[in-house]
């Protein structure tokens, strides 16, 4: 059972544990600041498949094989996988799963996607429905391109706050039975935050409102402040929209940029690699929490975060029809088990 | 808490309740033969907006309100809204429902929208994390129309197995403390099922075997057979893919005739409205459960039925790159309160 502490968010009791997670990420990816902190990188952005669509299915039924086979499991084990992605009608997560056979359940978050899936994993854990279940996304820089912005041949110039949206997957079990040094501890439930950005080249500013909502929602339910954890993470607001989320919460009187991390901020070198303001996508948050977060909370190397994963919530067509971009960001409380 | 009977089958244990609902519908649903049973009928297929997808989020924020206000509740009042939609990036939920300030989970289920919304809203009553839900969807004729197939304005002949898109909205409150006539006993969660039908005009084809898995699924695991409920509803299978579904299930012993009703074949009267095989889209099932099947159980008329609605997880993009369409079916029984 978890407990309701205040709108939409939650303690755990019986601490759903993170069993095994495993991150996979391109070339691109592989060559940044983190390169060395994943399980897989591959070279090849088709991934031997003919389109790019494909490839992006095939990195995330990786890192879900990649995860299951880490925690010693087999997919009987599942009894549901929360996926989605940024692809339209989330087929980087139907077509990628579709011969999986774990009960599936298709979420929509945009780049909060992980921390969304994280969430619904440890609820159904902790209503006793599932036992185990696994939490994926995935993002690829040239599915993402064409559908969101422009076709990559027509090779535009990019604006100085836009994002690189990141090829990657990860994916993490969650259990209701089995031990780990690793459990979920709460959690907060994202609203949709909308202050009128129509950028869909300055996806930063438009979240860090939603981040700061839900970050905030979360420290004053619990009572708790910056200091009683490791890290804030964000998923990938980039460096003008970290900034942002820094601001917004220090007009309500909370300092967090001593513990503050954007995955967006963390991912690529943008001096020498051309990402302007930093990496986006689900797979972006996705990848680092399992590639460089959770071992580190494995490891005793740090033993409490919050996870505040970043959505826009932007539709080309609707965006087209004038209208602005929606936000949101969800929060996962993790911390070393106890 | 709930109990696990199965992979991905569970039965409620405190027994969530459907507290209120409610049906909004356009104009040609309103002149079918379930016309009278929905909440409001909407004769501008615009509602007063400039755009079609404007208008599909104003039908879903509709029916949220007046499922809010028929239950005497307040929006402060939930912790979680479930809601997703067929359109591009689910912009008939995310856009409809950005000023609700109800914490948001996003879901992509296709047209099992909304049995995915019920069965997550139960689950997360059941955990303790959230004390109410409202599980919503919506979908659009001319919305979908020309985004999985052509321009309205194309006037492309319907093939006989094509299905007419519902314009319809259908939303459901769920509570773990309120009480009502109306229980939430159990669910399975639906695999991804993809026998190789590539036919964007055959929808119902591609959904028959999703629906005929999770159904045998949970008459499996809970022991029960057809004869133990009023109904067996299915959601949009249409004419074809409702006798495909009967077959299916009858090849392995099992007779549904009886009870089986399927909203699809339901919502148009074929002869009189040129609708070819029926009724589809996420809001026929949803405005059908909340129009016609809640009404009854709340009456006393019928006192338990499954529903499981089904979702062709198509995307044109992929589609065009040669692949099949991958189908879900998610159920949700739902019967008397004890």
């Amino acid at each position: 059972m978890s407990k309701k502490i205040d709108t939409g968010v939650f303690l755990t009791e019986n601490h759903p544990r993170i069993i095994s997670f495993s991150s996979v990420v391109g070339s691109k990816e592989g060559q940044g600041p983190l390169g060395g902190c994943f399980d897989e990188v591959i070279e090849d952005s088709h991934f031997g498949e003919d389109t790019w669509e494909k490839a992006e299915s095939k990195f995330q039924l990786e890192a879900v094989c990649n995860a299951i086979k880490k925690g010693n499991f087999v997919k009987e084990d599942f009894d549901a996988v929360f996926s989605g992605d940024l692809i339209n009608q989330c087929t980087g997560s139907t077509f990628g799963l579709r011969n999986l056979e774990i009960p599936f359940f298709g979420i929509f978050g945009a780049c909060s996607t992980m921390a969304e899936g994280l969430l619904l994993s440890a609820i159904a854990v902790e209503s006793g429905a599932v036992k185990r279940a696994v939490a994926v996304t995935s993002s690829h820089f040239s599915t993402a391109e064409r559908q969101f912005r422009f076709p990559l041949s027509y090779g535009g110039q990019r604006t100085p706050t836009s994002q690189w949206t990141c090829t990657a997957s990860g994916a993490v079990t969650v259990s209701g039975t089995d031990r780990s040094g690793i459990e979920i501890a709460g959690g907060c439930i994202g609203k949709i935050t909308d202050l009128g950005i129509t950028d869909a080249n300055n996806m930063g500013s438009a979240m860090a409102p939603a981040a700061a909502e839900t970050i905030m929602r979360y420290l004053n339910a619990t009572g708790t402040t910056p200091g009683d954890y490791d890290y804030i993470i964000t998923g990938d607001l980039g460096l003008v929209g970290s900034q942002l989320l820094i601001d917004f919460v220090m007009k309500q009187g909370i300092d967090i940029s001593r513990v503050h991390k954007d995955c967006g901020s963390m991912m690529f070198d943008p001096d020498k690699q051309d990402t302007h303001c930093g990496g986006s996508g689900c797979g972006c948050s996705a990848s680092i929490l399992c590639g460089y977060f959770l071992p580190r909370l494995a490891a005793g190397k740090i033993k409490n975060i919050l996870f505040a994963a970043t959505g826009a919530l932007m539709s080309p067509l609707i965006c087209q029809q004038g209208e602005s971009i929606p936000s949101i960001s969800h929060l996962v409380h993790i911390r070393k088990g106890s």
